[in-house]
């Protein structure tokens, strides 16, 4: 199977299992329930609940196992964008060659939306998979996800890249360099980290095991971050499916802002490199991680 | 030991072990973890943490075994107060007798304080109480928990409040008094309920004996939204701690606008009487349940 094929495969499972979770667009809160679905198939690569699904297996599992659980991912990463693109925060009106959501809806539908979907992705991790056997795999996955998803990781990213691009007002700085790599690392690299983690800690694995799914993870989650300041620098709108060259404009802290084209694009090579290796580690030769690796560092959009 | 006495111990336990469980406000991100602070340490009456610790100890358990887990629920309902005063939804500029979040930070951190509360809230019940043997407890904790929290609970009934008083345009409509009752039993009551069941269910009550737990959440939620409504009404802004006489102004659905104050404090006297006989029931006599309840509907504030 090719690369192209498995990613197919796993994202229609994602699909599926989304699906079967969220309420009907009807179901009350109607005007809730329909932005909700509006924000979560909008046409997502859903490379976390992939991720998972695939270290999964990479630990010896059974993805369909973990079908809905992993989702708790993809709706949590959702919440994310929805609150992101909010006027107060990074002000974007195209998301995935649409209107974002509180465009399409309105601001206070937009504020709801993501705290419904951040709700629910804990939610989904705590009930999934169901049975009692899982029940300390399920109290783990809560707390592993939102450590990566709060204060300490995802938010504590957004925080800081609001503060550094002068967006809200702060006394916090510090050298360039190790902001931008603080900023990364938690912005996006704790939640693809938790995500290749996640489907060790539900798969059973603890310890050491577990700790190299996470060295995986990290590399992975800085490689998907430098890509996106690259893509942003380079594609179209077309490709990329909302507004180029954003980073720039408004004095963001990126990889390809503060080294250059050049350097951003080899320290990705660099990451790539390492990737496949450890994933040839975790998978015992070339498995669907190692292929995994090199999507995230070619992809165009 | 009276009432007063009674809540000032259990409250003094809650703000004790918020204290413990919350970063100190100059750790990264520190302008997150000021504002997270200033949020939950307001002077808060820790009603819904309390609720937990009093419905535990019915059950036969000793709550400083879960005082940490219950902070869970004081985390989940700091951050519904900050996203809900935001400009785009309630639109509240004093709250408790000081500024509200983002006016005393600015919109964006106010955003992500109740993104970080709400992640913090749902991790804090994946966590506590530590030990193998609370993993099942802690997974049904997070599940309840979640579930009063989000769309079909907390956050649908935040959604149909905003859609009842025109701040967002909606087709939704329905009799007056049925959505008026589905706001309350959503908005405030959902949380409340799942106050008291949260207790339960760390005790390792479920079935028959947690539905009775539950119905007596259910009566005191509903009882601390007509009080609340009737405190709006009547109360200055000196007693509320915030500005009172905002639902008429605003055109919200209260008990008291569309009933009257007198039928209003009827209904709460009924919901006063009915709560009592069932903490009798669950306590087997006069105990701290039946206290809370009579405290609920006589507060001031």
């Amino acid at each position: 199977m090719s690369l192209d094929e498995l990613l197919a495969r796993e994202r229609a499972a994602v699909d599926a299992a989304l699906e079967r979770l969220l309420p009907p667009a009807d179901a009350w809160p109607a005007r809730l329930n329909e932005a909700v679905r509006y924000a979560v198939f909008a046409g997502g690569k859903r490379v976390r609940p992939v991720l998972a699904r695939l270290a999964y297996a990479a630990a010896g599992g059974e993805p369909s196992e973990v079908a809905e659980a992993v989702c708790g991912l993809e709706l949590i990463h959702t919440y994310s964008l929805v609150h992101d693109d909010l006027p107060a925060l990074d002000d974007d009106v195209l998301r995935r060659g649409r209107p974002t959501v509180h465009v399409a809806f309105d601001e206070a539908t937009a504020v709801l939306v993501g705290d419904a979907l951040l709700t629910a992705g804990l939610e989904v991790l705590a009930r999934n998979p169901e049975g009692d056997g899982w029940a300390a795999r399920r109290a783990r996955a809560v707390a592993l996800v939102a450590a990566a998803a709060g204060a300490a990781g995802m938010v504590g990213g957004q925080m800081e890249d609001l503060e550094a691009t002068g967006q809200v007002v702060s006394a916090a700085g510090g050298d360039p360099e190790e902001r931008l790599e603080r900023i990364h690392r938690h912005k996006t690299g704790c939640l693809l980290r938790a995500s290749v983690e996640l489907g060790a800690v539900l798969a059973g694995v603890g310890g050491d095991e577990q700790a190299r799914f996470a060295a995986f993870g990290e590399r992975l989650g800085l490689a998907f971050q430098v890509a996106d300041d690259i893509l942003d620098a380079t594609a179209t709108a077309d490709e990329l499916g909302k507004s180029p060259g954003k980073d720039e404009a408004a004095g963001k802290l990126t990889y390809v802002t503060l080294y250059g084209l050049d350097r951003a694009r080899a320290k990705l090579a660099e990451l790539e490199t390492e990737m496949v290796a450890l994933a040839a580690e975790l998978e015992g030769g070339e498995g669907p991680l190692g292929l995994l690796a090199h999507y995230v560092c070619r992809r165009r959009s």
